[in-house]
């Protein structure tokens, strides 16, 4: 098999050494490795193996580590969560069938209806889920009734707030794509008020879901270029392109076992 | 002659026509027009003309208009204040020196006398006038004191607070670069933030100084991508090149008449 | 109306004024301009109108001018060829859904059946017209059969020659997107070549079609950053995203007349 | 003492175990790691030691490996050869004056003496060596005499050609800014050409210098974005910006050992 492996620690000499000889005593080729001195140690290593990599407890607990194996071949489940606009939904679920994301997708939710056929048409279950200020909890206890099983979670234009109890529940990290550049315009309608501010350049972030609005961890960004000429309309249809392969990339990445936390960063390897 | 004509007035039917049949009438040649509609109609037209322009009074009454003629061939006088770090200083200075920064610099102050060398090296004049919260007053006047016959004043990393006082009497433009990707990390110490927040992409902001600190009309804006490798040192490092070329082109736009106010943006043509 | 005018013309005096005071004159409103000198003199005027602008002839004809009326709010009717690979074509089809491209697209036409029920899902015709060196001549025959009263043509991805009896007898501009930066890199495997070669940005450029390959005029080009860490099917994954965008990008500007031909170059305004 | 390790070898299991092994039982602390597969199994790590690191011979033997220690307080001995282009060495004279490059400039030498007050007053010490086609055999002697001692040279916007025999005996590698996106516009006046072709993006290209003009390795690139409105001149001047950018982030990658060949290709750890 193909593996991964990602081990967070107290940093001291002779991680590396003991993990790589760990690996090669059992057989393992080790074929990317990456570290990082943060707040913690952190390291993710590629590998092939043949056998099963018994007894790393013994190598985690000499050094306080936190770890986890995955395996290449093993798609993650991951779900959908999105509102009105389309075009985040669409381009995951386009890059899911061409074969750049490896993943399944059993399920999208949405608050609104809009989705359903084009959803549908790419074979994925769709579940219309109303939710808004006065029946929060009924859809949270609704979505969660849903996501059992599920991995992964990305709200692809999710205009709703999701409570801290719905993301204590969920067991799966939840993954959202903000459309400014964090922690510019953090909240309601950034585009406006980067129009409103006479900003250059817009952004759009992909950041892990905190209970905190628009706080969580940064994974991604990206930029584009606008000038006095666009309107708040322009500056919508030039952020959905960053919007949509920011997100892609984060989603990537965290299908590939790659980002690891480093207190409220994130490590992308 | 090459001149530039800035225009400002309400927008309503005929004023292109208007100013392009004036300048043709008074023998002048069109060689770049712009315009753009905000909260007022902006535009900016470049010429040849051979004789004087006379008489567009009578065009800027019909329409209200707010008007600039600018003889392209007119060196701006333009200051420099700075404090200790020297990258942007050093690159001005340069630009100007080899030609591709239309203006005279008959000085540099700064509230350290680290740069004297450097600077007196370009044959310019170089002000040493200490600056900080107990002595503001007295160095605002001693500056103001320098500042006669000035057209344009850029802060270059200057470190202090100008007042509104020195604002309104300094009687012309003042520029700033603001080493963060604005309106994110305004004030102080914009890189520890962005490391502190953990985000992928750092930038640097040109725009006009008020009264407000940091949120002047932005002129331009610039960024680069950063990882979770680069520390705060590494973020100085590559924040100053972003620094130095954001602030030479917002400069040359403004040397070369391009940025128009629109309320509290900026147009730049 | 909402009008555009595109003009063409050897560069001399008045030009501006004589065209701006033709639209006045006609009771029309400009709301956007722009010019350039190059190897003629280029101009493009937005404009609201009430009536006809008859008459134009006679300016036309003053200063030796090729010149173009549209209305803005007519959709140009634009069909699509494309092979194999579908990322520009879907995402031209979901630009067009939205409402971010101005167009009517009424066909689409592939050597292969893959996109058959992608493209029939949008609700456009699609042809299978299969295309290949012993048969170009047939294939370029039924192409031309279904392209009537087409006013734009778009190659997304079709990996076929297009002969210039084919483009003589088109009666319609055709654009294509390139997988690679031009001049670089012209003709087949551009990623391959680009890591043979070892470079560290790949990109993407659309181009009118000329008889000569990828040398037509370059339209709009963009690129992405890439590392020794990244093989040929990454450089595939990661261009695609250029791809979609820079043709995007492209289209959007010739269905809003924004570009014209100054020599073997492009303007876009 | 803080230290590099670069490892260049066939690909096979054991090689990270191995290494990590060694450098953990002579005390060593591994701070950085980074790999790549390609034509060859190329590896860079980081390391903070108190003792020497005898006995790797051994290790490099069983593997097969190249290796080379540096020690990372060791300033490298930098030579820059520059022409009438003074925006590169200055740069590089500025960046090693503020610590941001870590190493020594103990000679310039260059085929003008347009540089000369420039280059003494950073107190590095300037060779005026006249060159071109006639005397090309008697220049690189010149040039030779002065370059004993010497880690490596830098071509600041050198524009005469090195032969192989020259770079045979340098003795040190050799390092080229070309001001175009190589592959594209290699060779002479790529400003012009990438006008004449009306490309909408220009480039810069750092890579070690090879017998075969502007063919060696590439380390670096970047781009910026131009428009039908820049002329050459103004290519000149977007393009001098990215020149000194890429060239100063090439020389820091070099002066950090982080390159390494890969056949024909740089990997940038």
């Amino acid at each position: 098999m193909h593996g991964r492996l990602l081990v967070s620690c107290p940093d001291r000499p002779g991680i590396v050494a003991a993990v790589a000889g760990f690996l090669h005593g059992h057989g393992a080729n080790i074929t990317s490795s990456a570290q990082h001195s943060g707040e913690r140690f952190l390291m993710r290593m590629e590998f092939d193996a043949d056998g099963p990599l018994d007894g790393f407890e013994a190598v985690a607990e000499e050094f306080g580590m936190e770890f986890s194996f995955a395996d290449a071949s093993v798609a993650k489940r991951m779900a959908i969560l999105v509102s009105r606009e389309e075009h985040c939904l669409l381009d995951l679920l386009w890059r899911r069938r061409s074969g750049e994301l490896h993943c399944e997708i059993p399920l999208v939710i949405s608050n609104h209806e809009d989705a359903r056929a084009d959803v549908e048409a790419f074979g994925v279950e769709f579940v219309h889920v109303p939710n808004g200020r006065d029946v929060r909890e009924a859809a949270e206890e609704a979505m969660l009734d849903r996501l059992g099983g599920i991995d992964f979670v990305v709200l692809a234009r999710y205009m709703q707030i999701l409570t801290g109890g719905f993301l204590a529940r969920v067991g799966a990290p939840v993954m959202n794509i903000h459309h400014s550049f964090l922690p510019a315009f953090a909240g309601a309608a950034p585009y406006e008020r980067a129009r409103e501010r006479g900003v250059k350049i817009i952004g759009a972030t992909a950041h892990y879901v905190t209970e905190e609005l628009d706080a969580g961890p940064i994974i991604e960004q990206d930029v584009a270029r606008v000038s006095h000429g666009e309107d708040v309309r322009a500056l919508q249809r030039i952020g959905r392109d960053i919007e949509r392969t920011v997100l892609a990339r984060a989603v990537r990445w965290h299908l590939e076992d790659r980002i690891l936390l480093d207190g409220t960063r994130t490590v992308v390897f």
